[in-house]
C-alpha cells in the first residue's frame, strides 16, 4: 500500500523527467549527426574573417548572419543600432631589439595593443625595465621615466582554472599603458597572455587614463618576452624599437543582429542565448566568439528543425563590439529595460568552442538552486560543473533586471593558445566539442524553457 | 557547549583533509611548472618512435624506460620477461578499387589489420559486398562466399562517451575476418575506428578462428569508406585488389618494465600505476600509450622530486603487448599471485593523453565508496566523473586476487582521431592536458597511499 501511495506520489515527477530525457537525447542527437555549427562556422572564418567593431567583416557578418537566421525561418530576424568605437591597427607592429656595441638587431613577434595610439612611422627608441606586474612597476615609480615598461609577469601555470590565470595576469596588459603613462614611461611592451610559450603575440584591450598620456603599448609573443628577458639579464642597458600605427576613429554605426522564436505561452518572457559577433583584427576570431555564435543560432535552428514550440520567447542575439567597448551588450540591456522587456535568462557563449563540461551562472540562491536541480539531467553529457560563478561580459548588463546569466563553460586550457591571435582560425576548433556546446545550451534553453527559472 | 563538543570530534577529520589538501596542491603545482611528463613523451616517441611487441622500437623502449627510472633513483628498477607475440607487416598494404568497365582505379588510404596473414606479393582481387555490421553478414551467410566482405558500420556519432561508440563497432575489426572466413568470404576490408571523416586507416587487433581459414583484412579511412560505399551503389559489381603482407613470426622474448618505491609503513602493500609501452607500428604510440607510461614514471618522480617517503610499495608498471597479445599484463598477475603479492590497487592510463575528467574503476561496493569519498579533494582539479566502470586492460588479470582496478578517465572525444594511426604523434598530444593526467594519478596514488583502500 504504501509502495502504492508512493508510486502515485512520484509518477508525474518521474514522467516529467523521463520526458525531459528524450528531449534531451534527441537535441544532442540531431546536433551529432546532422548539426549545422560547424560549417556555419567554416563560412563566418573563411568567407568573412576577421571583424573588429566598425571595420568591414563586422558589417559583412552582421548582414550574413541576418541572412543565415531568415534562411532558417525564424520568426523575426532584426538589427538594433549600436554606435561602436573604430581603432584601426594602421600597418604593420614592429618591436626590435637593438644591441647598441655591436648593432645586432633582433625582431620580436609584436602585436599594437588595441584601442592603443600608435609610434607613428617613426618609431620609438628606448631603453627597456622589466616588471613582473603593477605592484612592481608602482614600487619602481618614476625610476621609468623615458623609459620602456617591459610587463613580463606570466599565467600562472599552477592555476587550473586558465581564466583564473589569466585574470592574475592581465592587468598588466588591459591597464599598463595607463599606469606606465602615470610614472613618465615612453611606452609599453607585454608578454603575451598566454599558457603556452610559443611565437604568437596576443593583442586585446588597453584602456588609457584619461589623465595621463596616451602611450603606444605592444604584445610579444611569450617566447620573445622570454628571450628579451634573458638579455635584458645581460645587457641591461638594452634598447628596443618599437613602430605602431594603431589609431582611434571616428565611432560607426554598427549592429547586434537578433531572431526570435516567439514563445507559445508566455512569449512575454525571453530567453537570450547569444555571442559576440565582433572579434579582434587578426586570424579568424573562431573561438572567439564566432563558436559561440554560430552555436546560438544553432539553438534555435534546433528548435525550428525539430518543429518544435517553445513555451517562451527564444532569442539569439550576436552582440556587437565585445572585445574594445561592450557597447552592444550594453545597448541591448539599455532598450531591453526602456522597451519594458522580461529576460528570464541570458546565456551566453564566449569561452571558446572547446569541449563543454558545465554552466557558470550569476543569479539569485533560487535560480542557481533550479540550475543545479537538473544535474542528473545534464551529467550524462559530461556537464558536471554548475557551481562556477559566471556568466559572459555582453550579458552582464541585463544583471540589475534580475535576468539569470549563465555561460557556457568549455574546458579552459587551450583557450589560451588561440585567444587573440593570428591562430584563431577555423582549424584550431574541433567539430564534436562545438557541437557539444551547441546541443549544451540548447538543452539548458529547453528546460528553462519548460520549467522557467 | 555542543558546538565544541563538535569541534574536537570533527577537528581530526578536518587537519587530515586539509593535509590532503595541501599535498595534492603541491603535487599539482609541481608538475604544472616543473613536470618531467612531456620531455620524456617527446624522447620516447621522437628518439624510439612506435614499438610493436618484438619489433627492435620495443626493445629500445625497454631499455630506455629502465635507464630512466634509474637515473631517477627509484628503490629498484627491473625487468620481468615475457614471451610475446611478433607480428610484422612486411610491406605496403594495398586497397585499390578497380572498375571493370574503365579499367579505372582508385587507391584508397589502408592499414593491414594487426596479426593479419597478407594476400602475399601476388595480391587478391574480389568483388565486394558491403554490410553495416556483423548482424548483417550473418544474416547475409554463405552469399558471401568467394568475395571480399566490406564492414562500413560506423562508430554511432550520438554517444556522447567515445569509447561507447567504438565498443559498438570494433566487433567488425577485431572477428569481422573470422566471421566472414566462416561464411567462405576471402577477404575483408574494414571502415577505420574514427568518429572523424578523414584520411588516415586505422589498424588494430583482430582474431581469426582457428576453425576457419585466416583470410586477410585491412581497414581504410572513413573517408574512403564513404567513397567506396558511394561507387558500390553506383556499381555493385566493383571489383578490389588488395595487398598486405603481414605474417606471424616466432614468438620473441621481451619484458614488463618496473620501476619501486619501497613503503615504509607497509611495504608489502602494492599500488601499481602504468600503462602499456608496446604500439602498433605506425605513428609513434603518443596517446597510446606512451602518455600513459610517461604519466605513471612521473607518479613515482614527484614522490622522489618531493622527498615524500609513501606508507605503501609504489610501482610503475610499463607492460608490454596490450595490442596484439596482452601477455605483458597476464604474466604480471600470474607472477604478483605466483610470488604471494598484494595489489591493493593498480591504475591504469591508457586512454590517450587528453584532458582528465575522472577516473573509472572496477572493484567492491567499499572500494568504490571509498573512491567516491575523495570527490571534494578531486573536484578543485576539475575530476568529477568517480561513477564510471572501467579499469585498463593490462589491469584487468589482478581482479581476482581482489586488487581494485581504477583507470584515469580522460576526455574521449579526440581518442579515435589518432588511436592506432600515423597521426599518433608527440605533436598531437597538449603538455597541459598530459601534465594534468599525471598530476592526477599522482594524486590518487597519494590517496589510497595515506588511506588505503
Amino acid at each position: 500500500m504504501k509502495n502504492i501511495i508512493w508510486i502515485l506520489f512520484f509518477f508525474p515527477v518521474l514522467a516529467f523527467a523521463q520526458g525531459h530525457e528524450a528531449k534531451l537525447k534527441t537535441i544532442y542527437t540531431t546536433e551529432l549527426t546532422d548539426g549545422h555549427t560547424y560549417e556555419n562556422l567554416k563560412t563566418l572564418c573563411k568567407e568573412i574573417g576577421n571583424r573588429l567593431a566598425g571595420s568591414p567583416g563586422a558589417a559583412a557578418a552582421v548582414e550574413w548572419t541576418k541572412q543565415v537566421m531568415e534562411r532558417y525561418g525564424f520568426d523575426t530576424v532584426y538589427l538594433q543600432p549600436v554606435t561602436v568605437p573604430h581603432w584601426e591597427r594602421g600597418g604593420k607592429d614592429i618591436a626590435r631589439i637593438i644591441d647598441s656595441k655591436t648593432h645586432g638587431t633582433v625582431d620580436l613577434s609584436a602585436l599594437a595593443l588595441g584601442n592603443t595610439q600608435g609610434t607613428g612611422p617613426g618609431g620609438l627608441l628606448g631603453q627597456v625595465i622589466e616588471v613582473k606586474g603593477l605592484a612592481e612597476l608602482q614600487a619602481l615609480g618614476s625610476q621609468v621615466k623615458g623609459k620602456i615598461v617591459f610587463f613580463n609577469g606570466p599565467m600562472d601555470p599552477s592555476k587550473i582554472d586558465a581564466f583564473e590565470a589569466y585574470s592574475g595576469a592581465v592587468g598588466q596588459r588591459s591597464s599598463g599603458a595607463a599606469t606606465a603613462a602615470k610614472w613618465g614611461a615612453i611606452a609599453t611592451v607585454v608578454r603575451s597572455m598566454s599558457n603556452r610559450v610559443d611565437d604568437f603575440p596576443h593583442t586585446g584591450n588597453q584602456r588609457y587614463a584619461p589623465e595621463y598620456a596616451a602611450i603606444p603599448a605592444l604584445a610579444i609573443s611569450t617566447q620573445d618576452a622570454n628571450l628579451l628577458s634573458k638579455l635584458l639579464a645581460q645587457q641591461p642597458d638594452l634598447s628596443v624599437y618599437l613602430e605602431s600605427h594603431g589609431e582611434m576613429k571616428t565611432e560607426k554605426l554598427s549592429y547586434n543582429v537578433i531572431g526570435e522564436l516567439w514563445g507559445s505561452e508566455y512569449p512575454e518572457e525571453i530567453i537570450a542565448v547569444g555571442g559576440h559577433l565582433d572579434s579582434w583584427d587578426v586570424g579568424e576570431g573562431a573561438h572567439d566568439d564566432g563558436a559561440g555564435c554560430m552555436q546560438a543560432i544553432e539553438v534555435l535552428r534546433l528548435y525550428t528543425h525539430l518543429g518544435w514550440k517553445s513555451k517562451r520567447t527564444l532569442r539569439a542575439v550576436m552582440w556587437m563590439n565585445e572585445e574594445n567597448g561592450l557597447r552592444g551588450g550594453q545597448e541591448y540591456a539599455r532598450l531591453a529595460k526602456e522597451n519594458g522587456e522580461k529576460h528570464i535568462a541570458a546565456i551566453e557563449s564566449d569561452s571558446g568552442g572547446f569541449l563543454p563540461i558545465g554552466f557558470s551562472s550569476t543569479g539569485t540562491d533560487a535560480q542557481r538552486s533550479k540550475l543545479s536541480s537538473w544535474a542528473d539531467l545534464l551529467r550524462p553529457y559530461q556537464l558536471w560543473n554548475l557551481q562556477k560563478p559566471g556568466g559572459g561580459a555582453d550579458i552582464g548588463p541585463l544583471r540589475d533586471q534580475g535576468t539569470f546569466l549563465i555561460g557556457l563553460l568549455p574546458d579552459s586550457q587551450k583557450y589560451f593558445i588561440y585567444h587573440h591571435t593570428e591562430a584563431d582560425v577555423f582549424e584550431a576548433v574541433d567539430q564534436r566539442e562545438l557541437e557539444l556546446g551547441a546541443a549544451a545550451m540548447a538543452a539548458l534553453v529547453y528546460l528553462i524553457d519548460q520549467e522557467g527559472i
